[in-house]
């Protein structure tokens, strides 16, 4: 029997590609030959070598990454990494700046505060409710680092162009926007990015990391949270998270193999966007909530004319077998996450229904 | 097409039980009948709730937890708990009591040093190559806890009694036996355990601790390393690794469901833990390497004449489809990992193979 599939806008965990975990599906009890499940082979054996060893080729090929970089799979989803930035990073009296663009930055720079590390708000969209990406942001010369998170799943917002440092070097949570599109490397001195949204599911988070911060990195942390542990030992100090990188393995193949790199995925990326962006544009019906020159590419959030009026376009959605729709419980109204694996398909029968919609309660 | 299976003696990520796995992959892209896989559902939906709350529910069972204890699914294995165990509970000039049982007990110890925390190793057997569990133990009155290695993967031993700590609150690392006899859980104040030897695949720990134990967590911790941030969310104030925490509920109603309990399970891992003991014992040709008192029902650790042999036999076996029998890169011989998933036949058929080899090559 077919399996009931339907189309996922959920903002995290969220879609993947079919064919992906139809793999996953197919070889789940005997995974390549090896009459084990991925989820029963040691983490020190050849076939786990070849997932991870293959998932960080790929991360390499698709980032355009030099030797100066390091990839990792860690554990602790991008939270951990809000505490572990500051804790490698800042130290002799070293001090960051953080750009606060919602949700996600807020708490980064709580984990900062919460350390007694000092720190730098440099920029802030709270002033209208984060609905933009502050422009024109003066960062402080000898800042360790500057702090940013690329794309905003609560309010819908993205950096179109990264800020110009000044040569701090850029960190940002790509938790949301990782893959969806080509950008330069070079000013980052560390990105990271919880899978479930682009490239995976929950549990694993990937970082990337050039040697010079490496350097920074204190030898008195516990070992765990040092980024020096992971970049030492191929991520394997201790027994990853396998079934996670291997699924961030597949699709990572499959952004290569079936849809082509980054150019063709960020192409797609922007169609899907248009389509929604246009019809909210035309509609006096659909409001969308960020400026149009933040808006995100991933989350597309918007209202409607009254919050009677979105709890039925949720729940309508819903029985047309489209789920995950509704705003983030912070802040209410609707989005529609559509990330690297929504196909241009779900898109489109998005659109289709936000205009019945529109022409039935307009 | 029938899937290939092997026996496999993997120390960890190790065997599932089968029904388990096919569960899961039938399953695999349609969770329940949400239209989407258990890798896309979202951690806020009732879908994923039914899953968490079913495992936690399970794990009181099985523990026979009262209210004092609560049931926390964290990221980092046991290696993030050695150093969480201090940063939560050192304080004020508390130290702890700890226990020295082998490389996990060691590594556990060094993550407190780390720290500058105070701890007093009360007991150990690296004397003899920890190839026993230290008896007579005094603890150290007005310790905050006492830790021991419930099980040690590595050179085979396990502790056949928990020792008396005289109301100092003991704190297990689980890892490699949770689930696999009844005890008391009374004069345990936290125990932890990896998730993927005996209950699920890498990539999630759980955690049980106890009231007392969650009053001393300090309010000025990371959010990520407090113990109090999993107990007030019900471990999700992130997004939890959803896929690992599914396959382990499926390990605990296995367990309780189809095997009958912890009464049964420990029966039926005696069982196959003195065929492999009886074996060893009857020949000359394998030598046990941990003392007979303090050997593990779970890691069956042996040697064979030389070092040929013991090449031969790891290589034999895997042609005889059995795998995960090289012993830890540490210590080198052979060890059979039977944990909760191996099925009795698995042993029988490694039995025969033993005795086979022994009488072409004793």
């Amino acid at each position: 029997m077919k399996p009931k599939r339907i189309h996922n806008f959920n903002a995290g965990p969220a879609a993947l590609p079919q064919s992906v975990l139809e793999e996953i599906q197919e070889n789940f009890l005997d995974f390549n030959g090896s009459g084990m499940s991925i989820t029963e082979v040691s983490h020190r054996s050849k076939w786990f070598d070849d997932v991870i060893n293959d998932a960080i080729t790929r991360v390499k090929r698709l980032l355009k990454l030099d030797d100066r970089y390091h990839v990792l799979f860690m554990q602790g989803g991008a939270s951990l990494q809000f505490c572990m930035l500051p804790m490698n990073f800042l130290h002799g009296g070293r001090t960051a700046d953080y750009v606060n663009t919602g949700t996600w930055s807020t708490k980064a720079i709580k984990e900062a505060q919460i350390q007694g590390k000092t720190i730098q708000v440099v920029a802030s969209s709270e002033d209208r409710n984060f609905a933009y990406i502050p422009k024109d942001i003066q960062f402080t010369a000898g800042a360790a680092y500057a702090h940013i998170t690329s794309n905003n799943t609560i309010k819908g917002t993205q950096w179109a162009d990264f800020p110009e440092t000044g040569g701090i070097p850029l960190i940002a949570d790509m938790s949301s926007d990782i893959f969806s599109r080509p950008f330069d490397i070079n000013p980052f001195g560390l990105l990271y990015a919880g899978a479930q949204k682009n490239m995976g599911p929950a549990g694993v988070c990937l970082v990337v990391v050039r040697d010079d911060m490496l350097a920074l990195v204190p030898d008195d942390l516990p070992t765990m949270l040092k980024y020096t542990t992971y970049s030492n030992k191929n991520s394997m100090f201790n027994t990853p998270p396998c079934f996670a990188i291997y699924t961030v393995q597949l699709v990572l193949k499959w952004l290569e193999e079936t849809i082509g790199g980054l150019d063709k995925m960020a192409a797609l990326n922007r169609q899907k966007a248009d389509m929604l962006y246009g019809l909210i544009d035309r509609s006096e019906f659909y409001n969308g909530t960020a400026d149009p020159d933040s808006r995100s590419l991933m989350n597309v959030t918007f209202r409607l004319p009254n919050e009677s009026l979105e709890q039925q376009f949720v729940a309508q959605a819903i029985e047309h077998d489209m789920g995950g729709l509704k705003g983030h419980r912070s802040v209410g109204g609707c989005r529609a996450s559509i990330y690297n694996p929504t196909p241009l398909s779900g898109v489109e029968a998005l659109v289709d229904f936000m205009r019945t919609f529109e022409q039935q309660n307009g």
